[in-house]
């Protein structure tokens, strides 16, 4: 088992933990209504203080990644995964200034979405205000711990972290400055809390403290997702698969369309708004696929291709034949599907059968094509001429996100700040009752 | 069992109901996209259309009403709950008056919640889109079942009812008149159906139909909606648990206080937006109390009152001592939990304790006990000086409501048509990719 933060509790009976998760709660609940009502220099103030300490604290943060990192060697772990587990000096430096970067963002507490006067009189506003507190269940990558604390302090909210064990060692450190930084700041501990020392039953009691906690974020592979989705009673919202779909289209400019699919597939392989299958107009498939497959092989890509791929790759690019699989798979690897479709209704078809709903992209000179493209797919993004690679918190301006949200309810596409808040409706009257 | 929309099933395996209503969930996913890019005015003559044949099919309603009413009788279910079933040649006219008003509101598809040019160039918009599928689950009222359709409808979604088995013969009639008439209007009938014939397995088949439902919306009894929120992995919006509080503060106008209590009690009983609770300020229960508990003891009100009410209440008043289970309780009938506070701190953390974040009030002439009370009351709706009562979507200019949120993701407060779609950012370049 891992490290513990409080007591250590590993033989404790379900039940206990579940207790014991919930007090945790309550604690949150209890800080997070210190932070609801502070002001943005506040807030911003602790973000600066959380990112000193903990460059202040580099040392001792990377000696406990050091007993995570040999840990996670004995145990095999993969060397992606080593590498997201590890901290250096400079990744620490690099996480601290995110929470900089962070207080420079506008406060989404306060905002007023709507409001108006009604005829008879009452003052109507909806305000943006924090949700509370916030449960975050994630995979061992220690700087989604800082992240989710600071994007959690700066929208207003208290934050339970349940991190994978394998950054145990990593998060116990991280967790327990960034809490010590807040006390100094004269803020609630509580208001950044680990669940990691009950281990798995805690995270399963903190997807039952429906109540208590406002919404649950997972963050990681698909396996942990569909858990917390099973599992969860606290309001759940669905972060990440992306199996990205670009449709090269008939009247496609084949120049802008190439750097677009190689932009998609290999900018940064092993990220959700990546390229995974690719589809291309039978009107352009002879001139576009030898050149596209080429390019593509040349940067390292595998093709998994339909018949008519098969038939149409250049002889020194090798070809693997695609399966349903293939159409299904999130790769997050250096692999891509291929396949030639009749016409726009073909394509959209495909999308509409294999999308996860994250984002696709249409490459067109066409707008009749552009405009059904855009209505007809179902995703939380579509791009016109642009790279999938665009769906991104900060490339789309919205800040720092917290995840990418593939469901429509709450959020959908990337979520930041204001997403990490609900609203209140405020009704000024002068005596009014309801005839 | 109850009446059969199609194929009787009532002996099938849960495992057939499970892919029988995957099924039906597919066609209504189908369904919504031919409603998806439909524009205003079709939708709207779809309403109006559903209103008439509505109208034309009274007689054929009442008549499978009756038999509803009949069993609901032999059954011994309440004067309440059979008043709730009962539909007369009025109440049909008016629920097709409501399809027309909603024809009436502004289409919430389309809007651009969000949009820029960022620095790169890249166009940046976020568009409201239709959630795609609707389900709800919902208790014996057909006026439900007209209202869900109509509101879904005219938001883009299809919708999938399940509503309660006292009320099958009505609703069976009701959504065959719909689908008709939607048919009728050159669209897809499946865009309204029923799974009431599949009974209990069937909605629990629903709840579990996460990638085909994109929302579902339980409406009724505590029972029903922890029911759903515990065995659904779609996402749920939890509504309607009312325990509603009216706070008199020190500064309170006394002659304000007495209507705005009169109203939020007794204006319309067992709604959710009536007062459970009053909170008096110690400062002026002396005076207020007396005659506030004559009045509801007036208007037919049970008191459950603290010791100081106990002890404040004129002898022609007769006090039940109130316990821990008053202040939790939601009574929805003509009783009324009363406690003297010392200060406005104790009020906050008597609405903190056993609030459902639904709607609280604060009588007060106080800027500063207003604004602290605006800012710490968690609730959905905070009322200043006006009754609890203006918690509804109609009230507050919403239009329709399809229920009243009382969790924090996605909707809280009156969940109008804007909270029955999602957005898609829509993201145009010209061949941008990411550096």
């Amino acid at each position: 088992m891992t490290a513990s933060l409080e007591a250590p509790l590993h033989d404790a009976a379900e039940t206990d933990v579940a207790a014991q998760v919930r007090e945790v709660a309550q604690r949150a609940k209890v800080a997070s209504r210190a932070l609801a009502t502070a002001t943005r220099a506040t807030k911003d103030a602790a973000l600066h203080a959380l990112a000193d300490a903990l460059v202040a604290a580099t040392a001792e943060i990377v000696a406990a990644n050091a007993l995570d990192l040999d840990r996670g060697r004995a145990d095999g772990i993969s060397p992606g995964l080593l590498d997201r587990l590890a901290l250096t000096h400079e990744r620490v430096a690099a996480i601290a200034d995110a929470l900089r970067e962070l207080a420079g963002l506008p406060d989404p507490v306060g905002e007023v979405v709507r409001g108006s006067t009604l005829p008879n009189g009452l003052r109507l506003r909806q305000l943006r205000v924090p949700m509370g507190v916030v449960g975050m269940i994630y995979e061992a990558r220690p700087n989604v711990t800082v992240d989710a604390a600071g994007l959690a302090l700066k929208s207003g909210n208290a934050v339970i972290l349940r991190g994978g064990s394998a950054a145990a060692h990593s998060n116990e450190v991280i967790v327990r400055v960034l809490s010590d930084a807040l006390v100094a700041q004269r803020l609630p501990g509580d208001l950044v809390q680990s669940i990691d020392a009950w281990g798995r039953p805690g995270a399963v009691a903190l997807m039952h403290a429906r109540g208590l906690v406002d919404v649950l974020v997972p963050r990681g592979g698909a396996d942990l997702i569909a858990t917390v989705v099973r599992e969860s009673t606290v309001p759940v919202i669905e972060t990440g698969v992306g199996n990205v779909h670009v449709y090269v289209d008939e009247s496609a400019d084949l120049s802008v369309a190439l750097p677009i699919l190689l932009n998609a597939k290999t900018q940064r392989v092993g990220v959700c708004n990546a390229a995974e299958t690719l589809l291309v107009h039978e009107g352009v498939a002879d001139e576009f696929l030898p050149v596209a497959l080429a390019a593509l092989a040349d940067a390292g890509v595998t093709i998994h291709g339909d018949e008519t791929t098969l038939r149409l790759a250049p002889e020194e690019v090798s070809v693997v034949a695609a399966t349903d699989e293939d159409w299904a798979k999130e790769y997050l690897s250096l692999d891509l599907a291929v396949r030639v479709v009749d016409d726009l209704d073909e394509a959209l078809d495909h999308i509409r059968t294999w999308s996860s709903g994250h984002t696709e992209a249409i490459v067109t000179r066409d707008l009749a094509a552009s405009e059904r493209f855009v209505a007809e797919v179902d995703s939380a993004a579509v791009m016109v001429n642009a790279s999938t690679r665009f769906t991104d918190g900060g490339q789309l301006g919205l800040g720092a996100e917290i995840g990418i949200s593939t469901q429509k309810l709450h959020a959908r596409g990337p979520m930041g700040l204001a997403e990490l808040t609900t609203t209140k409706w405020v009704v000024q009257g002068d005596g009014h009752v309801r005839p």
